[in-house]
This record gives structure tokens, sequence and C-alpha cells, in this order.
């Protein structure tokens, strides 16, 4: 019924139909871009209109259609529902898998192999923590080969296949990576980041990536480098929601509907990182996204708290909690701990730019010398290093996120930890949890030693962990140096409020037998500055964090160290670790959050520059199908401007140079009389053929977009980076008075950005 | 040493730049707009990178320059900081000024007549709550006056006095906004989201709307009309917003930068109405906000943090708590319970659009009909009938919020409301909050019919309260209508399982003696379900439902109910009650969430039309300062496009209307030899001069733009109102090869939206 209102037309309007029609037809590949290209947003937004336009039309046909069309307006959620359970599902699985693989490096559990060691004496009849820890199931290799758990010679047996296990592990990881999986390595974010912002990177998000990400990912964590589980989450969360859009034509077919789903899966991907839904909608509308369309919003959060409810039913941790520190704090903070709040956070500035310096440096070396062409050698070495530095310090030895953990706690009665040994007075009897301040036992002054030996290990081997072959996160790296620094400050400052009780700072809120110093805060304050100063996350960290202790209570703190952090490390450079990694490798992406200041104009930036040849455009009825084929074949351009002719160079329209290849290639097979001297028409009117023996001209004004992008060359550079950003152009094409001179495509502006920044500002303003 | 560049140039060039800087200075108001115009985003992101260009260039030169840069740099967070304090520190006012008037339409304090009921009562010696409630210092006005406080004469005495003192307080309310600030009635939030949307409405925000909306909000809740303060709340802190913009030139000259600022207050706002810093900053951000970049996210929060805390440090509630209910369940809910939690999402979606319907249809009914004359009466009657509907029940009597807080709660050992009537079992001894399920005691039925005529009463006069002349917030009588439901529904749910345990839906979860339902936390879905339902928050609602309960426990049923709620609310109408309202008054609000999916062109909504007169242009070169004179006489336009030539059309550029204006008043003032007769000159070469007899040119390129925005007549008009939505467009000029063909205003694509809406979309696809 929809054909019927083209009957009765005449003959020449029913070729014209028939034309259409068969132009009509989906193109082969042509709705899809080429690996490495760019997207052009509107577009897709256009093509999506259009299909939900056909939908809409055609449920009102049957009910069958009806029917197809709820189903189409219901994928989006059944999508994010997938997304959130098969994310909560491989959380939980790499969660499990990691515990238990960690603990193997120094023991195996007799009642139950694949038992981790807190699984393995769950059911030990043994009461206090210490004992349990100790229950006769787990046995340390030494022990169950030797038979002997104390002397010399089991420490170097257990010493041994500690670094045994950990080699075994990262050489295992790094083998699948480059076998299987190349893209598996590293973090993913930076590329990710990229991939929401419009770029096509084919396989990156694809079922293979995900499955060796995760194999590699609990390799790479247990064995025991310097390195966490989050940044990859989010990516194999993204590769989940990849898989899911290819089961719904709406969004395979799609690039910029696929990235609305993606967007929703790395909120997921952070909210099964840290067990906090808010905060991973937040760090995907802050951090990730860039095109966050409020629709988006709804269902990130969506796909976030279901993949936290499946974390929670598969319950890795086994206490019902969702999230993966969970403190409570007993005692308020006061006004003048702002101070030392304070210095944590610009310590985590400091802390964020020479981990980014180093880091990138050590990563441009990798990429420039020898280094970058034995990947696996590097990884087995650093494992070593890591695993022989590790093994001695308890701090180090176990896994990075026990560590953050222990050092958040709060200590209570009936804590078994070394941080904890403090000196009771035995005349005081108090409620379990409220503890007046204490002086410090042996235990903390050694912890104290063990913890600053450990800081600087992990400062020095957290700069050559990340960017390697591997699956490598660096939110608990950073969290750790951060807790371990905030740690030992909360320990001094306790101490010193109990020492000096009469100072005028303590006099105030710190009187005698109060417990008001929590250094376990001072931990969490200064893991958020260090995590702040690393990734520049800001709204997402407070939030994630708020969600970790579950009250506003200590947001102030919080804020506190996350802006001062925040602060310390701009004034050292701009860039975050993600951007700089971007910058590192080249990727086509437009940060949201740079501001181009520069008074440049469109002119200056538009290509042909004054010494290069003129701009490959075609003309509307000018040019053969032999000339175009020529143009296609010679230049490498993603389309070419249509103009009314060479001399007046009046701007009509665009043509992508892939519809442009099928169109022509299609023609000749299929249009009878189109050979390589037909002249290629763009005008609206039918060309008048003057005699029958010309050959038959080429009609493909179906192909072109009559509404191309344009600016003036005396529009200023920043508002055609801004029409860029927002929205999400590929190019641009520049005119004065509809006469076209030239184009500005998504690179140039890129180029022209990086230019600037490496300009000084003033030499601009005054050229 | 900036003017030191100019120098050395020829004479022409002297002029030139001689002419420059005068017209370099700034025009007197250029800069600012109209009443009820909009404003162009794009120019003043460009006005404020220029001021930021100069302030980074000028801070080279000095030390002052330097800290005046520094000061500016920082002065976004001093307006936050004094934004977050005002606003809580007025919150606090006014719920301790609400919490004494309500009191006192029933009683006073004779210790302090300043003292609210609560107060009174605090420093009594009875200790239960209910006794606490009857202290001996708090009299009621019948105890008072005559001695007796049992009895028909004191119950209608102190009916006539509850009803005097409603209506006095809402007399006072609507004679201070008629006479003082007529901007100060309704919620406000509709007129904020249409000048965040980039449109200017004078004094709005103004110093005297603030202080007459903060008096006449606390008498307008305190006379017990079935209205909120969360919404006048955002209008107040809004104009707390704009008072300390006109601290700093930055956000004062600029109307872009000033709704960043007004954005984030508009955050303080709900952060202070609810306690809920969070879901504030994503209130703004998913209702209220048009323009929301990354730097406004954390200034929001930062101003919501300590609006929050400021409300916290004046404590109006007397229990250091930060939320406005606070709540805490003991038991977790279960999955049957999630077919009666969306069964009150289906209810608050009837609601919501029984609401909307109901008063759109009277605010219509009030501008168009003899109603509206008579303001003053109107709030008088409707106050009147509410307080003699009121009285009688107590549940409607109290405060709303109060009700809603006793709705909220859990029924504890300890209470003594009349809904935790239960009875006991005395063989039964529990801890204090742990309570099996009980059969319900007369109290619970008689609240329950109690409960039912409040519910009815609620919706009824709820929906000819709200847009009436006083402030009027719609946040607390949508969640008391659904927490009532809510209740009721609990309740009946409890009752059943008590009664039929042997049924196979409880068979699982609720065995005798197990406390398995908690009818507070179904009042709390229902007041979800009701408040998303009228208006169409989703994640901001979840996310403030889950700062009031702390916890993420609850979130599953709030989202269920908050789903449906939206989904059969969405069914019936798209359209929440902010944008419904926004419609009627007619403000030019370009939606963020409206999708255009039609297939008009830009060719169909450009002016002119085909029967209308061709388009008010210049040309470039042949246009007279009379003729320029007479055209801005004759018309009201924005501004002109500038043309080569009237025969061929082609666009060179824009001009504004009002920098037109004061160009040719300032140069008739100050230029030598400019007369009517004198061509106006858009062009870049200096005028050939004939004769020196000839009138002087006027020479007006520096104030032509040069950019101006164009699309080409195909582009489809989704694209254009794409373009319109993200770049914040004034206007947009459509050309065809370089010709000017016509103009699209905001107003055009908001009139061609509406069309488009109320048209059917077929019709539209086949014309």
């Amino acid at each position: 019924s929809n054909r019927a209102s083209s009957t009765g037309a005449t003959p020449s309007e029913e070729m014209n139909g028939n034309l259409m029609d068969f132009l009509d037809e989906p193109f082969p590949d042509v709705s899809t871009y080429e690996d490495f290209h760019t997207i052009d947003w509107l577009r897709e937004k256009s093509r999506d209109t259009d299909r939900h336009r056909k939908i809409t039309t055609k449920s009102k046909e049957s009910y069958w259609e009806l029917i197809k069309s709820l189903l189409d307006a219901w994928s989006g959620w059944v999508v994010m529902l997938l997304i959130g359970m098969l994310t909560g599902t491989l959380a939980g699985v790499i969660d499990l898998a990691v515990d238990w693989m960690t603990d193997l490096k120094e023991g195996v559990c007799l009642s139950a192999f694949y038992y981790s060691h807190e699984q393995c004496c769950w059911t030990s009849n043994e009461t206090t923590f210490d004992d349990r820890d100790k229950c006769p199931q787990w046995q340390k290799w030494a022990e169950l080969m030797t038979g002997h758990s104390e002397g010399a010679g089991a420490y170097v047996l257990n010493y041994f296949l500690y670094v045994l296990w950990a080699l075994l592990f990262s050489f295992l990881a790094v083998s699948l990576v480059r076998v299987f999986a190349p893209y598996a390595c590293g973090s993913g974010i930076p590329e990710i980041k990229t991939i929401l912002s419009g770029f096509i990177i084919r396989g990156y998000l694809g079922k293979w990536t995900l499955l060796i990400k995760t194999v590699t990912l609990v390799l790479a964590v247990s064995s025991g480098l310097s390195l966490g589980k989050e940044g990859p989450l989010v990516h194999v969360a993204c590769c989940c929601g990849n898989l899911f859009c290819s089961l719904f034509s709406k969004y395979s077919k799609n690039e910029g509907k696929r990235r609305e789903v993606l967007s929703a899966a790395a909120a997921a991907g952070v909210s099964v990182a840290f067990g906090a839904p808010i905060g991973g909608v937040l760090f995907s509308l802050e951090e990730v996204s860039y095109y966050f369309p409020l629709k988006t919003l709804w269902r990130s959060f969506f796909a976030a708290l279901v993949a936290a409810f499946t974390l929670r039913a598969i319950n890795p941790f086994g206490n019902s909690r969702l999230v993966l520190f969970y403190v409570e704090y007993h005692t308020p903070w006061y006004m003048a701990e702002l101070v030392p709040f304070i210095l944590l956070g610009v310590f985590g500035g400091l802390w964020g730019t020479l981990f980014i310096r180093g880091n990138i440096a050590w990563c441009r070396r990798r990429k420039t010398t020898l280094l970058g062409k034995y990947p696996v050698l590097e990884v087995i070495v650093i494992t070593g290093i890591t695993a022989v530095l590790a093994f001695p310090n308890p701090y180090t030895r176990r896994s990075t996120s026990e560590l953050i953990s222990e050092l958040f706690n709060d200590c209570g009665a009936l804590e078994s930890s070394q941080l904890c040994d403090y000196v009771n007075n035995p005349n005081m009897s108090r409620p379990v949890d409220d503890i007046p301040d204490r002086p410090a036992g042996p235990g903390v002054y050694s912890a104290l030693w063990q913890l600053a030996l450990a800081l600087i290990f992990k400062i020095v081997i957290t700069i050559f962990t990340f960017g390697m072959k591997i699956p490598s996160g660096l939110f608990i790296p950073s969290m750790a140096v951060g807790a371990i620094a905030g740690r030992i400050v909360g320990i001094a400052v306790e101490q010193m409020a109990y020492h000096h009780h009469d100072w005028i700072i303590f006099k105030n809120w710190c009187r005698p037998g109060a417990d008001c110093v929590t250094p376990g805060l001072y931990a969490m304050v200064g893991a958020a500055a260090c995590l702040g100063g690393v990734t520049r996350m800001t709204v997402s960290l407070v939030v994630i964090m708020f969600e970790l202790t579950g009250g506003l209570e200590y947001i102030v703190p919080l804020m506190a160290a996350a802006v001062t952090s925040k602060w310390v490390a701009d004034a050292f450079g701009k860039e975050g670790i993600y951007e700089s990694h971007i910058q590192l490798n080249g990727y086509p992406y437009l940060d949201v959050r740079d501001e181009f200041t520069h008074r440049t104009l469109a002119t200056d930036v538009m290509r042909p520059r004054r010494s290069e040849p003129p701009l490959a455009v075609l003309t509307q009825d000018s040019t053969t199908v032999e000339d175009v084929e020529t143009l296609i074949k010679d230049t490498d351009y993603n389309g070419f401007p249509v103009v009314v002719s060479r001399e007046s160079e009046r701007l009509i329209g665009f043509v992508q140079r892939r519809e442009l290849t099928v169109a022509i290639k299609t023609a000749r097979q299929k249009q009878d009389g189109v050979v390589s001297s037909s002249v290629v028409y763009f005008t609206e009117d039918n060309p008048q053929v003057a005699e029958a023996c010309d050959p038959q001209p080429l009609k493909l004004r179906r192909i072109l977009n009559l509404s191309p992008f344009t600016v003036t060359d005396h529009t200023p550079m920043e508002t055609v980076v801004d029409i860029f950003r927002k929205l999400g152009l590929r190019q641009c094409l520049v005119t004065r008075s509809g006469r076209l001179l030239g184009i500005i495509t998504k690179k140039d502006v890129l180029r022209h950005m990086a230019q600037m920044m490496n300009q000084d500002p003033e030499s601009i303003m005054f050229n």
C-alpha cells in the first residue's frame, strides 16, 4: 500500500521512480565505516530517525508489526538487562577466581583445592580472626611438601614457590594476550573514550577480546603485579555491551546508538568494580562518555543496578556487601583535621603528576626503543622483580585490595592486625567499638616501617607496570599508594594527639580518653586524593567514596582532598592519565573539556593551504564516470564536495566516497548504457540527452548530501571546535558567500588544537 | 604596550585603527538582551573567551594583574560558596518559621511564644512520646482562652481559630505577592527551566522576588494549604545565585555564564529541600538545566554540599539529620512484594496524569475566565475550604511533611501513633525493633478510614491549589498522596499476610511470627511513584529517595515504582507538569528530550513564506543611513542579514539590531560628516569616496558578524532542531549555494514543532 502512491505517474517519473527504488536498496556495507575512521553523528542520528519513522508507520498496518515495533522500543531495556546480568556475573567470577589464585601462590586448601584461604577456613572452629587464619585445612606449600611450617627452609621454599606462581600466571597472561587478542592489554579506558567519541576500532570490543581479557585479567591480578581490575572491568563491560548490541539491528547497524549502549555498559563496569552504581553512572558521564543524552542516563542507571545486584547475588566476598571496601567509622571528624586532609590532597596531586610523567615517559620509551619488541620478557622481568620484592613485606605480599581494605579499617577491639597493636589501658572498660585514644604498641611501629617501604615500592613499580601488554587497571594501585600514605599520616596525627593533649590544636576536640582520630579515615582520604590526582575524576570519585562509606558524614574531607589533589595536579599539567595515553597513542579524541581559546579562524585551519593543490571537487553536470573513478583512485578522502562549476565554485552538496564507489559500481553492472564517458549528474532536473548515440547519463542526486555543514572562512576556530564537538561532525566545508574555499576535517581540528597548545598563546594573538 | 603594535602603520590604517578603537569601546547596554528575548549562547561563549583571553594576557604584565586573574579564576568557587551558605541559611530559617507558625494555628507556647510545639515540650519531663506531646507549657487556644481543653466548646473554638489563622496567613501571602513581587508566585521551576534555556525574564530572579518569596513561602506553607516548599526553594536558591552573580562582572555581564551559576543554585535548592546533595545535582542535571558542562557538575556539587552543611549547622529539625524524612527499616523486601510496588507505580502514573490534566484545565480556566481577575479571593476561598475540611481529620490537620514522615515510619515498639496500634501478643518478648507480624488493632482500622478520606481530599484540593498566586511547590502534596495510598496498600498486604500465612504467595517468606511486611516502605514507594508520575523525574528521584533511606537495599522497589509510574503516565501524555506549565504559558522552551522525527525541511519552516514580503536585508555598500534607520523603525527583527546586492542575494554576514542602532547613533553624534544620506559600508576595503562634497561613508564592518550560522534549504528540520538545541542559536539563515533564501528563528522552530506535534504524523510523511 505504500508503493500505491507512486502509481499513475507519467512514464518519465515512473522511470525516475524505478531508479530511486533501485537506489533505495541498501548498498552492501555502505552504512558501515572503515576501521580507524570517525563516525558522523548527525548522519547516524538521522538514519535512526528514519528507521524509527518506518517502524512507526508500519506498526499501524498490522498487529504483528505493532508487536514488532513495541519489541523494538523495548530492546534498549532488554540490552541493558542483559549487559547488567553478564557484567555482574563476570565480575563475580573474576572476584572468585582472583581470590583463589592469589591464595594459591601461598598454599592450598586440603578440604577442597578450589577454596580460597578464607573459604577454606570458613567453617573452622577457631573463633578469633587471628586463629582462624591459621586453620589446619589450609596449608602453605612448604608445610605440605616438607611437613615443616616454620624455619628458614620453609620460608625459602614458600618464597620460591610464590615467585614461581607469579611468573607462571603473568607468563600465561601475556602469552594469551599476544597470541589471541592483542587488544586485551592495558586498562582499555583511553580506547573506550576514543571509541565513544566516535572512532571505529574493529575488534576492540569483540567476543575474543572479551574472553581473553576476562581470563588474563584474573591471571594478571593473581600474579601479584601492581595493577587492579577496575579499568579492565569497564572494558569487559563494554565488550558485553557490544556483544548484546549485535542481537538487535537497532544497535548493531547504527554506530551512534551503539555508543549509547556502550556508555551505559561503562557505568555497569564501574558499578561492579566498586559496588557503587550511582558512582558508576557518574563516572561514565564525567570521565568516559562523549554523547550522553538523558535517556542514556536512566538506562545506564538501570544497567548499573542490575549489574550490582547480580554481583551481590553471586556474593563473591561472602559478606552480602555490595561494596568493595565497606567501612564504618564511629567518630566524627574535626575542623583541625582538614589540615592533614589537605596535605594528603597535595600528596595525591604530586603523586598523580609523578605517575603520569613517569609512566608516559616509560611508555614512550617502550614505543620507540627495543623494549617494545620484547613484551613477554618485559612482563616476566617486572613480575619477577615485583614478586621478589613483595614477598618479604607482609603488606605487599597479599593482594592489593586486601591491603587497602585493612588500611581503611578502623581498629575495633577484636582486630588482630598488626596495625591495631595499641597499648590498652587495663583500667579502661568500654563498649567494644568505642575505644579511647591509646599509645601505639611495637606492632604499630614495625607496621609503620613496613608501610613506608611498601609505599616506595608501590610508587616505583606501578609506574613501570601500567601499560604493559597485560590487562592492567590503575585504580587499585593508586588507591593503595594513597591509603598507605594516609594511614601513616593518620597514625602520626593520632599519636601526636595522644602525647600532646595540651597542644592548642588538640585542646578543643581531643581530650584525654576521647577517641578523636581515626587513622582509617586518613587512609580513605589519601586513597581518594591519589586516585583523583591520577585520573582527575571529581564528582564521580567523591560519589564512589560516598557509596563506600554510605554516609554524608565524611564527604567534606573527601572533597577537600579531591579538590586539592586536582588543583595541585592540574598546576603541573591539565591532562589525566587517560588523556595522556590518548595523546601518546595519537587517537583522534576531541576532549569536551579542553577549552579552545585561541583567536584563529576557520581560514587558518582549512585545507587546501596556500601551497597545496586545489580541493578535489566534483561538478554537478560536467564530470564523467571515468573522472570520478580516477579521483577515487588517486585520493583517499572520505568524500567530495560538489560544486556548480569549477569557475563559480558555488557549493551545492557533498558526496561520500563509499556511496559514490558503490553507486558507480552498481550502475556499471546493472544500468544499461553507463560507460566511462557517461556524465555524472547531480542536478535536480533530468539532463537533456542531445543525441541517441551519446552515452547514457548517470544520475546520482540520490546520494548527494544537499545539506553539508558549512561555516564561513571568518568563523572563529573556537566556534568551529564547539560545532565539531557538539554535533559530532566528521568534516565541515568552508565557504565565503557560497563559494567553496576549503574543508576542515576532525583531524585538522585536532592537529590545529595540538599546534596551538604547544605554541605560546601570545605569539598567536599578535601574529 | 598593547597599543604599541599598531604604531608605524600607514595613515589610512591609522585612521582605521582609530575607528576600531573607538568602536572597541563598549557600547552602552549593547551586551545585554531585552526582556523576554532569547540569548545567543555561541555569542555569550565567545564573549567570555575574549574576556578570559584579555585577563590571561594582562596577567603577565604585573603582579597585581596576576592576582586579579587568579581572583577571577576563583570567583566561580566563591559564588558557589556564597550561594550554598545563603541557601542553607534561608532554608533553615524557613523551616524554623514554618514549624512555629504551623503550630501557632493550634496553640501557643507559654514559656516562650516563639517556640514551636516540639521545641516547647523539648525540656518537658514526660518520657513517652504521647505524654510529651501534651506537656503543660504548650496550650491550645481554647485552653488558654477559656481554661477548658476538652468538650464541644473548646473544639469549636480551636476549629474556628485554626481556620482564622489559616485565612490570615494566606491573605498575607497573596497580598504580599500581589503588591510587591508578582513573580514570587507558583513553584518557579517552569520559569527557571525557561530562563536556563536562554530566555530573559527581568526581575524574575531579583532581590525583591527573593525577599517576598521567602516570606510568603513561610506564610503559604503555614496556612496549611496543600502545597510544599521544595519547588519554591529552588526558585529562592536561584535568586540567591543571581544576587551573587552581580558581585562578579564575569557572571553579571555574561548571560551564558550566569546560567551556569543558576544551574548550580538549583542543585543547592533541592539539596536543602530534601537534604540530598547528590540528588539535587542530578535533579538540576536531569530536570532543570539546559547547558550543563562538566565544570558546572563539579561546582553544583560543591554548592549543594555547602548548602546541606549550612542547613545542618542550623539544625532546624533538632535531630542533626540532614534529610527531610529520615527512615530506617529493619526488614528486607521480598520478590513477591514487587507486585504491590508495581501497582503503586501504576497508581502514581494515573495520579500524575489526572493531576496534570486537571491542573492544566483549571489553570487555563483561570487564565481565560473571570477567575483570574480575583486571585486574592481565590486564595482565600481555597484556604477556607482546605482549613475547614482539614481540621476534623488528624491526618490532614497537621503539616503535610509531618504526615509524610509518620507514614514513612516503621512501627517500633515505642511508637505511640494510631497507625501503630497493633494487638500485641503478651507472650512474645523480643528486642525493641524486631517485631513479629501482628493483627491490626482498632486504631489502625480507624486510621485507615481517616487516611482514605485524607487521600481523596488531598487529590482534589491539590489540583486546585497548584498555580494560585502564592508560592506553591507540588513535591510534598504529590508525595503525600502517594504515601497515603502506599501506607493503605502496605497495611492491607501486611494484614493479608498475617491472616493467610498459608497462601502460596506468603508461604515462602512470611512464616507466622516473622516480621515480613513494612507498611512504611510501601508509603515511600508510593510517594516516589506519585512524584515520578507528576514530574517524570527518574534518576534524580531514585537518588533522592536513596539518600533519604541511606541504603541501596530499597532501590529496586523504588526503581520499579518510578519506572512503572513514568511509563503509565507517559502513555497518556509525554509532558510532565513543568513542561505542561511551560506550554500553557507559551514560554519559548526547546526541550532537549522532545524528539523531532518529522520529515520536514528547513525550507518548509523558514520565513518569508511564499505569500509574505521578501526578507528585510541590508546590502554591503548601497544602503544609506536613512534606509537603515527606516528599516529599524519599521521592523522589530533582532537583526538583519547583509548581502552583496539585492540582485545576487549572496550572503556575507549578519548584523544585530541593537548594535546597528547604537553604532549609527554614536556615529551621528561623534563622527563628522555622517548624515542621513551617508552610505553604510560593510565591505572590507575602504570605499572610494568620489568627490569631497559627498557625505562621509559610515563603515560598519566592525559590527558585522561575518560567520552567521547557515543551513541549506534542504537540511532536514530534525538536524536544524538539533543544531538549535546543541549550539543554543537564536536564529539561523537559510541559503542555497550561497544565495540567501530566508531565516529560521528559535520561535519559528518552536512553532513548527508544536504544529507537527498536533498533526497526524502520517499526513506529513505523505504530503
